[in-house]
């Protein structure tokens, strides 16, 4: 049977793309148009698992979907990194002279307004997202029109690219996450990641001393990041992403951060897919 | 001579009630429509400060605009934070059974979308900004349209509240920062904030090492957040907020973290407006 994938947009998205990376072709993909209709699929479990982007190098973290993780309970079972490129695609036989306007997200404008500067007879139009562009340039059979999206999207929509990685900043990373109700069936040598979340009191070298143990426990550091929690001034919650080579390293860790820190939380346990 | 200050936004934006709170009545505001656009106004002298939106509570950090200041070299001069309350409104005599579409920029309806459950009569229309909906409802007299948008763009534009504070979230904190190509005026007594920049290797341990001098010199964190350096693998770039009583004791912080950190930078150095 077939694993049913919730994603965040419709096929032919960045989300669809990771989809197919980290579970390959043999899945059935259920199309969500907002993170919370993401998290409402795999709570009722019309789906099996989400995808949900993170963070990424130009924006940073989406603090929104680690609150809709962190307070839905959902387990982080996974995590995967894309290049997010956006490619100008069109009808097949449409050359660039012949485009006048050309659709997507409005984020995806954004970056990649540099490059129509030396097309200035192209008129760029906010579409609700990349791969919708894409999909209606091909049901629409609109010619003169062109979408920026996936290269996922192009091939799904059986568009011609005209030219790939258009975006200014060629070089980004998009973290992804994997999400289900149910923890990981990973055994415990095969996880080498972990997202945790705790509180500490606004008190000088609190966080210091919480460092110091991973270290102690040989656990890295790959992100940390603090937020304050409004209804209890001088109270912090910081998400923080360890790795570790030793499992029992990251167990000793875990017994100690409890009790240092507040509401110490494991979001997840998983593999490291950083390279 | 008044003050020139730029804003994102227009007049009535909630940048702009930063910008009263902040400077008081007595200045001239110069609007701008994006965040690249404000920091040329302040590099080519067209205004004396900037005033821009950095984090927020449901949203996390602003990372485009800690990009900005850092690659720009501005100097965070101050900070200012705002709880943003959205509310509804109107011509004067409006009464909620006439109005049939409320117009607001996408955040602020999503925000505000709880509240209009009880109203289905009404429709929910996308408009640039909430300052401008506001404006356009005066301009063009617009019977049965209102907008959701600040306590000020009410006042500016002589339109009538006929709800306050009707965001889901009703606790939250907006952090704004005042910046300038220049440094600080402040003398080192009113100094008791400020942010930092750095980058670590991936390096066991070399962010507690780096938070440990921190509380050793009695320096509080108020916010912390890594992003990593794609350019440059497993490296991270760290901002940092610090309070602390004695500028001796931050001075004597920075000399330490300039020799165990690279490319160590101080934002900008002020008073804590934290309360």
């Amino acid at each position: 049977m077939k694993q049913k994938i919730a994603i965040q947009g419709i096929k032919g998205c960045f989300h669809h793309q990771v989809a197919l990376e980290y579970f390959g072709e043999n899945i059935e993909i259920k199309e969500c148009l907002s993170f919370d209709a993401l998290v409402t699929s795999v709570f009722d479990k019309t789906v099996d698992i989400g995808v949900m982007a993170i963070e990424n190098s130009i924006a940073g973290s989406i603090i929104p979907n680690y609150a809709l993780i962190d307070h839905n309970n959902l387990h982080v079972i996974g995590e995967h990194y894309i290049n997010v490129n956006h490619n100008l695609m069109v009808l097949p036989g449409q050359r660039i002279e012949d485009i006048t306007e050309v659709h997507s997200h409005p984020m995806a404008l954004l970056q990649c307004k540099a490059f129509f500067k030396q097309y200035p007879h192209i008129k760029l139009v906010e579409g609700a997202d990349t791969a919708e562009s894409a999909k209606k340039v091909k049901e629409n059979q609109l010619l003169g029109i062109g979408a920026i999206a996936s290269q996922t999207a192009a091939e799904l929509y059986e568009l011609e690219v005209l030219n790939t990685k258009i975006q200014t900043i060629k070089n980004n990373s998009t973290r992804f996450v994997i999400v289900k109700t149910e923890n990981s069936v990973l055994s415990k040598d095969q996880i080498n990641k972990a997202s945790l979340r705790f509180e500490l009191a606004h008190k000088r070298g609190s966080l210091a001393a919480v460092l110091n143990v991973m270290s102690d426990c040989h656990l890295s550091l790959t992100k940390i990041q603090s937020l304050p929690i409004i209804e209890e001034p001088w109270k912090y919650a910081f998400f923080v992403n360890v790795t570790f080579q030793e499992y029992a390293d990251y167990e000793k860790a875990v017994t100690l951060l409890r009790i240092m820190a507040d509401k110490f939380k494991i979001l997840g346990e998983y593999k490291n897919a950083m390279k």
